[in-house]
């Protein structure tokens, strides 16, 4: 299928000079740690100095998974459709948070097996009422993953802004994301799967169970869209679009937990450079996101026991984004506000151990 | 000194309306991590199961240090008062994010070393310029010491609001809070003294050359007034009583970092319920204050590298303790929003693993 092309963020001059804005600010060098680091990532992707985000659009896709059959999470597939609802009426946890934060809200049914009453704040970018059961046979077929794809760049294409924030809902989709990290990121499948809304321990090893026969009825999906074809879900599938898409606009994608960070794998498979726009949120409570974040390299900026999706981690560390731009935007220089600096007021010698004290971490 | 009296929040109704409240809203029992502890935490401070932060104050305490004199910061003393002015022409790190989330910020001369124009967000609340060389004898005098604690006392006081956000800014001060963490936590100086604004490890092990010193001068201050005394600074003991004030009032203490954490260690020394209160907003990156924390018992929230101290870290943090409480307030509950819940939905078995599941870990 055809992918939108990614350009590479590298642009050292632009990259230093943040650095020196950020180091000549009114603080100790690296004082503000990896609130400095978010900033100079937000710069380099808007391609700015001074980075300013705006419009930023929370995206929830939402689908329903035929492995559910197998009782691999604790609640009942209408619970996908029924926090559809929430959402929508603003009661659920990303509705509370996307108010408070001014965040656009947008709901995308993706895969629901339930037909909605149209209203503001849902689309309706259905390929089908939920995937087919992967034990079986493929989630679904290529038509469709390209179809979900699709949806996802036509959505953001669509959306006004220069960030992206990804959530999901969609009963089952830990399981999804298990297979996914599972093959594309080889790793023990037992290793990355974990309770999801909530099993218990015997059926944390049953759901293990499942994925691995999963696993072996797919042995040949090793690439990225065959993985994503063979295990689904829909609303993963349309995530993944959205996240090429918002890539190849430099938007700053916000990337939410397990689920979310699925997609941001397969995109990333797919082209590499979408990691340079991600910032990724949280470190979820969920077991296997921990290995999703070390297989993508990723520092989260939130580690908080969260394991709810819905971009509810996304809506949470968005203010340290904003703060990180405001740093940079707000701040005033040593030289601007008439503060003594550790090279103009110290002696050589301190000077000498400031000048090798460490830059910022890397993101 | 005459201390404010502090209040038992033990209530065991509260406790168990607010679970049962946050257990019955519109996500996965305890999926929201943290967050849920936090918005608990609240609720019990404030005294409802519907919490509300009001007019949220950032107080920032200022003074200078004798100890200085000994090398033991990269900058001057005169960056203080430098700050001090930034501060207050809005170009600091907590000028900045204190706009981004309205935060009312006072800035408080406890001790500086400099006269400063009165204007607007400014208190001189100046007990002298600047703590004694506590290598030559007592920093403060007793009587010194209790009229900064008052005057932390009476400034909460005129504050309105029930938040109140920790803040300080003297060049010096992490030699204070390193050796009060000392002496008070029992802690071995050298694993609890670090770069402070941005030290060389030579330099490092000279200041730990200086704090032993210090505290073998001062080998009888063992009791946190003493201490308190002995080692300073002015904008510690004013933070103490502002500590102590706002427990009593009930108030949400936000505590940033290793400075404004040992001003809960000696408020909490002298009144363990203070600990009641407090939410602690992040790990610092200075050496000693996880070592602090874990005194302290406090799990933080955020762990980001931070090192600058100003209060910027309780103003980063800010937004989820805002968000801890719109979840409580305005999420629905399964019943309200009509969605099946796994006790209504699942098999006995399944219902049964679910009441098993793990209650949101303490704060």
């Amino acid at each position: 299928m055809n992918l939108p092309s990614i350009d590479d963020l590298h642009d050292p001059v632009l990259a230093a000079t943040l650095q020196g804005l950020l180091d000549g600010k009114t603080k100790p060098l690296g004082s503000l740690g990896r609130i400095e680091a978010l900033a100079h990532r937000i710069g380099l992707i808007l391609g700015t100095t001074t980075p300013r985000l705006q419009q930023p659009q929370l995206l929830v896709c939402a689908a329903d998974h035929g492995l559910t059959a197998h009782g691999v999470s604790a609640y009942p597939s209408d619970v996908t459709w029924q926090m559809v609802e929430n959402f929508l009426a603003g009661g659920a946890a990303v509705s509370v948070l996307a108010r408070q934060h001014g965040l656009a809200l947008t709901v995308v049914d993706c895969g629901v097996r339930h037909d909605f009453t149209p209203r503001p704040g849902l689309r309706v970018c259905k390929v089908a009422p939920g995937t087919a059961d992967s034990l079986d046979g493929p989630a679904m077929s290529d038509a469709l993953r390209d179809q979900a794809i699709h949806h996802g760049m036509a959505l953001v294409r669509e959306l006004p802004g220069n960030a992206l924030l990804l959530g999901e809902m969609g009963i089952g989709n830990t399981s999804a994301a298990s297979l996914l990290l599972a093959r594309l990121g080889g790793i023990e499948v037992g290793d990355v799967t974990g309770a999801g809304t909530g099993l218990g321990a015997d059926a944390v090893v049953r759901k293990i169970g499942v994925l691995r026969a999963v696993l072996q009825r797919h042995a040949e999906a090793r690439e990225p869209l065959a993985a994503l074809t063979a295990f689904g879900g829909f609303e993963i599938a349309t995530l993944v679009g959205a996240v090429l898409q918002a890539a190849a606009e430099r938007r700053v994608i916000v990337v939410d937990g397990f689920i979310a960070s699925s997609a941001v794998l397969v995109a990333s498979k797919l082209q590499p450079r979408v990691l340079q726009r991600c910032v990724f949120a949280h470190r979820s409570g969920e077991r296997g996101h921990a290995l999703m974040l070390a297989h993508l390299r990723a520092e989260p900026l939130l580690d908080l026991g969260l394991r709810l999706g819905e971009g509810s981690g996304a809506a949470l560390a968005w203010p340290l984004l904003v703060s990180a731009c405001a740093v940079l935007n707000e701040m005033a220089s040593f030289e601007s506000a008439g503060v003594a600096t550790s090279d103009t007021a110290v002696s050589p010698e301190r000077r000498e151990s400031l000048e090798a004290h460490s830059r910022p971490a890397p993101l």
